[in-house]
């Protein structure tokens, strides 16, 4: 068994070196998108300097605009976004601090209990007759690892919304040169949120990784278990960003369209609905803050898995840092192929055309997924030992470094086939949501009823990609196969995160243009930026929801070896009660959220009638909304509604571990994997198609879709009814159910020595 | 290990006494029920025999009727209901024996092919050293108990129509003397076919097994193995009927409101309607026919697994006669405490008032289950013998008798939980239903989103009380505890199912008294009958749905041991994919019945549309409407939408486990039954509760309904759309799933010898 070709010096080296290239190049991206408002001061001077610093100037303006007015304007209405979504997240971070604290202190004391707060080392738990650190060791830096991991996605989430509401008005304000500067605007936004968080959530890790090492020197098996920490603060934080911001989001997305669109027919974004400000802050705190979030804990999650699993394998036992570090070498390389992809869209093609900026979007994961698949080669090759064995529930399986390569593919692969399904389902391009818009001539019932097939159906492939992917990754190489597999998926994460974020940056970018007065033609330009966008953005959740299966099911195995089960079996009554109501979780926790949607949607339908009704002159444009308030009502709905479903995933595998014992947890974790997953793709799909459904019927592009139109039409009408049943669907509930089974499988893992210890109690008491 | 107190002998005649007792009561019920009829032939002499002889005649006439001619019309109408859904049955009926012949033929052939066709005994598997029937004798008899089962399913669905489409017009005309009479022939007409169905299907049970035993002799693995079959052809005939009906009924149903109530604002069921007379088939071939089809599968098929798991325990090896039939004492015992129940409603207490119908029903519930609690512990102590062994997978496990009375009890209140917690879910007079009514205010999209979180919602307690009937009866008895549990729930099936078509009579009654123009005092009556139906049959589905998934699970325990495996681990590649798959079909199930719904609807939209149009005077109730061509429209659909979904279902066990072998068979059952109960209960509740939503806003019967009405307004429209949507939901989808994740269990236990000895052939040519 010999060392793979690197030397634990270059590893060292290699992986900060491409974390710190990401970094750099995100700022220069940064850079870029700033120059915008650079050539607004060069001519303005220190006036131009104002608090917000947005007083852009253009030289190739447009004719017919007052100039210095509509960028005044614009300036104005980001403050606004800005410092609203700013202060939410202060908010919500002020709470979400809170429960992390005590967690922190659960952790500790569940974990330090283990061994009863000993600080004598033990005997380790895997290389049998060698001296490991005490428990209470593990316990202080798990506790340490969770709150970094938590802190960490806090920063990848604020600073994902301060270049959100940083690049919109600059986008809006570039539509009027052509919607191909405006779409490299919104492009290289996404992209310094993408690889901001790619390159620190690795380099974090590894810092984390370097800095526990001294304490604990050689027991790999402490080291990497504290470690798994970083997933579970990332996770969790990752969960309320998610519900926070989703509720946030929708409540104010649905409370404006209802009144707005449905009741006074006025456009959507239109400056007189009071919720409008709210809505665009929603798409800063959900959409741009709980993405991110989401995506850096997947990213920590699967890193953990792998590393977890290699440290109880040969990597371990014979201390091969650089076969060890695989899982960060493949995340740095990821860095790198996203570096060079992401040029193919800023620099080497040009848009010319609204119809080039979708299939741009593509090329970036067709070229990104090709790239990379070269590079997984490269570092299967020259990291890893050319064979190597690996620790599967008590047996051993020897691993040859090629074969590795294919379980990393094989989940880079599902996670684009997941993408192009997805794509297919929620395009307006292709059939499925023509038939959608289709069924709206029969009124909204037919729309709902077609939405939800297409749902169920969209499942279909995706379910079949990620057994595949499992089957092939679990046959070569085990848990360690899928963990690797998911980290394959999510390789690609800057790409990733960068078309993501390109979505509501180009939503919002539409919002000011309209808030702005700006003309329809600028307007054409955003709503197609937006549009491309929201295939996208299904596309990332499909990415979200594949890598989250894998992952979960990665931390599931790591569990089951930690917790010290072989065997987790159906036809023991344990395991499959856990089974069930496991796969019911996902239902309790969608009824929370969907419902506090709905209840908070209703207070901003209420607030935003009694505006309309009380402020003289709002409908005619000479009263001034209340802005405000409607920021409140969402910021006390989504903070309010966000305790119950947490705690409802916080606290599920600390009851069943502790009272049950691991056997049903394992029941849980699997149900919830298997059922979660399905509503999770079901519901942002039909959410999905919903929104392009209607946006066909809008758009009139074809000889078909102008005969459900125009807008205010009947089937039009029918179509809004099914975009707003989707909002909650889209960007609440379903995203969050990656969280809600990634989550539990993490935290089971972390607390898995306390669960093998003292759980089941009840099971201890009756027998 | 003693003998039960009773002797082989007494249980041989108890058995068959209690069915042919069912059987004379429920002939009993129907005499009383054809009394209605009796008089006005009496009064009218030869006149009255008409065809259908259905020219009834009252004595207590109310005022202002003109007599004659509404009965003429309800006559008339009911012919056409009558005609409608005979035609409709046959035709299906038709298609469905092919299908039923086709898999008769691979049923023999994949069973006979384990020995290849060997006329020579072989040794028996559980009993080692003794020899068994051949196992080409098992194909046969396996074949011939399928074929059984199929037929008695589909006698049982077609005599529930007659008996439903004798009874609907008998119920009109009775309402015009009070609602307690209308509601005592509604009610004994659902006994007729509860009792009819219960009684039926364990006599030609009882026949078959001795029958079957004059050749088995002494090889009773054999017998009992064969004996599955029965089960399994019970449930193929209950998924076509159930998606063939469901689909019928809902094309028929949505169409008809789509136009009728929506577009045009005629009442429901106005005789204008082209589509309403299609829509009361519907009611009679789905609800009726489909319900009756489905329960009597979940009865043959939990007898089978009660049956096939005891034949492997001590009762089959020390060929204990009583002990073994101890399921079908049990299910004895259900029909003499059903009928005893029935009487409570019939003869001891009296209707009086609208407001006491739901109370009556519910009533109905509670005494069946109080009583047969104590016929459990009577049959328990006196036909088991005081401890016995329980086959478990590998192991034996010792139970004692009144142990295995509370596995039977658990099933049965657990029953009972979910039915009240149905019940509150999704009738109008608690809070959930309200506040989903109460949502219309803001329009159909809060409707939904409010009406889908309650589904979710109402799976949770179920669930809790699924895992919990799981639990105790399988740390009891093992997979033998399960079914009998499963047992325990259907084992008041009679008084389940009379209440269950006690809805769908009301609701045809409902429908007759609308076309043949009788007075609004009439209507209010039917209508007040319906709505109590509309809660009892969401509670009956709430108990198909909880029965499914423990016959499930006892077929599933019953088909491993049969198939050899002695663990499922979750933790195998294999398994995994077969259980994230498993989860997978019921929504790949649900998005085909879903749509075909959808495309069918559609198509009677325009139908109905056309004949608005095209028909002179339609509107104005001086032409007449083409009622065939709607009805053509609906059994087309049906036939040609029930063939994807009933071969998804019946396909996917025979080609996983022929490809991938029974590992990967047992996750996709267990995922298919995790995952589908979940959807089942969701989609059936949030059908209910939408339905309810909109009946409490058109009653009005409230302060807060009154502020959401009338009948026309906007709350009102919205709550028609959920109402629509939540049509195929709880009617076609939702009610499907359950005989999904039955039948594939079933299939799997039918076809385990052949998957055992040459199944996996993918794993097998790759390895």
């Amino acid at each position: 068994m010999a060392g793979g070709l690197m030397s634990d010096v270059v590893v060292q080296l290699v992986i900060p070196i491409a974390a710190v290239i990401g970094i750099i190049f995100s700022l220069f991206q940064w850079y870029l998108v700033s120059r915008v408002k650079l050539f607004g001061e060069r001519e303005h001077g220190v006036g131009a300097e104002s608090k917000n610093g947005l007083n852009d100037y253009l030289v190739e303006e447009e004719d017919g605009l007052n100039d210095q007015n509509v960028v005044n304007k614009c300036a104005e209405i980001q403050t606004a976004i800005s410092e609203g979504a700013t202060s939410f997240l202060y908010t919500e971070y002020k709470y979400v601090s809170m429960f992390m604290g005590i967690f922190a202190v659960l952790i500790f004391l569940f974990l330090g209990s283990v061994e009863s707060f000993s600080t004598k080392s033990k005997e380790c738990t895997y290389t049998k007759g060698r001296m490991c650190k005490p428990a209470l060791a593990n316990a202080l830096f798990s506790t340490i690892s969770f709150i970094l991991g938590a802190v960490t996605s806090l920063v990848s989430g604020f600073f994902g919304m301060k270049i959100a509401t940083y690049a919109n008005a600059r986008t809006t304000l570039e539509a009027r040169k052509g919607v191909g500067k405006a779409f490299i605007i919104a492009f290289r936004s996404g992209a310094v949120m993408g690889f901001l968080l790619a390159a620190n959530g690795l380099l974090v890790l590894y810092i984390a990784i370097n800095l526990f090492k001294i304490y604990y020197g050689d027991d790999w098996e402490g080291l990497f278990e504290s470690i798994t920490g970083y997933g579970l603060g990332g996770s969790s934080m990752a969960l309320f960003g998610r519900v926070g911001g989703g509720i946030y989001t929708k409540a104010a997305d649905v409370g404006a369209d209802l009144v707005g669109k449905v009741e006074l027919n006025i456009p959507e974004d239109d400056p007189r609905n009071p919720a409008v400000i709210a809505d665009n802050v929603g798409d800063n705190v959900g959409d741009i803050a709980g993405m991110g979030s989401d995506l850096f804990g997947s990213y920590a999650e699967s890193s953990c898995a792998a590393l977890v699993v290699a440290s109880i394998s040969s990597f371990g036992m014979n201390h091969n840092l650089s076969a060890m570090l695989y899982p960060l070498l493949i995340s740095s390389m990821g860095i790198i192929v996203c570096l060079l992809t992401t040029l193919f869209a800023t620099d080497l093609f040009e848009i010319k055309d609204v119809k080039d900026i979708e299939p741009a979007l593509k090329k970036q994961l067709i070229i990104s997924t090709i790239f990379m698949t070269i590079g997984i080669i490269i570092v299967s090759l020259v990291a890893l030992p050319s064979s190597f064995t690996i620790f599967n529930f008590g047996d051993q399986k020897v691993v040859k470094n090629w074969e590795l390569f294919f379980c990393v593919a094989v989940g880079l692969w599902a996670g684009l086939i997941i993408g192009f399904v997805t794509e297919y389902f929620t395009s307006n391009a292709y059939s499925p949501v023509r038939d959608v818009a289709d069924s709206c001539r029969t009124g909204a019932a037919t729309n709902i009823i077609f939405g939800l097939a297409l749902g169920y159906k969209s499942v279909i492939i995706p379910i079949f990609a990620i057994a595949m992917s499992i089957f092939i990754s679990f046959s070569i190489a085990a848990m360690y196969g899928i963990a690797v597999a998911a980290l394959g998926m999510l390789s690609t994460i800057a790409t990733g995160l960068a078309i993501d974020a390109y979505g509501p940056i180009s939503d919002n970018a539409g919002g000011i243009a309209e808030m702005a007065g700006m003309s329809h033609r600028i307007r054409e330009r955003t709503d197609a930026l937006d549009s491309a966008g929201n295939t996208t953005a299904a596309i990332g959740k499909g990415f979200a929801i594949g890598s989250a299966a894998l992952v979960s099911l990665a931390l599931f195995g790591a569990f089951v070896s930690r917790a010290g089960i072989v065997v987790v079996d159906v036809l023991t009554p344990k395991v499959f009660i856990g089974l069930i109501v496991g796969a019911m979780l996902p239902y309790w926790f969608s009824s929370m959220t969907m419902k506090s949607v709905g209840k908070a949607a209703l207070k901003m339908v209420e607030e935003v009638r009694r505006q309309f009704n009380t402020i003289p002159g709002l409908m005619e444009g000479t009263g001034k909304p209340d802005y405000a308030s409607c920021v409140k009502i969402s910021t006390d709905a989504s903070i309010k509604e966000m305790i119950p479903p947490g705690c409802l995933v916080m606290l599920t595998p600390l009851i069943v571990g502790t009272f049950f014992g691991v056997e049903t947890l394992s029941g849980v974790l699997a149900g919830a994997l298997v059922s979660g997953v399905q509503i999770a793709i079901s519901a942002s799909n039909t959410g999905g198609a919903w929104d392009n459904a209607k946006k066909y019927i809008e758009a009139g592009a074809s000889e078909h879709a102008r005969t459900l139109g125009p807008k205010g039409s009947d089937p039009h009408k029918a179509a809004v009814i099914g975009d707003t049943v989707g909002d909650p669907l889209k960007d609440t509930s379903g995203p969050s159910l990656n969280i809600l089974i990634k989550l539990m499988a993490v935290e089971s893992l972390v607390f898995a020595p306390f669960f093998a210890k003292h759980g089941g109690l009840l099971f201890t008491w009756f027998q």
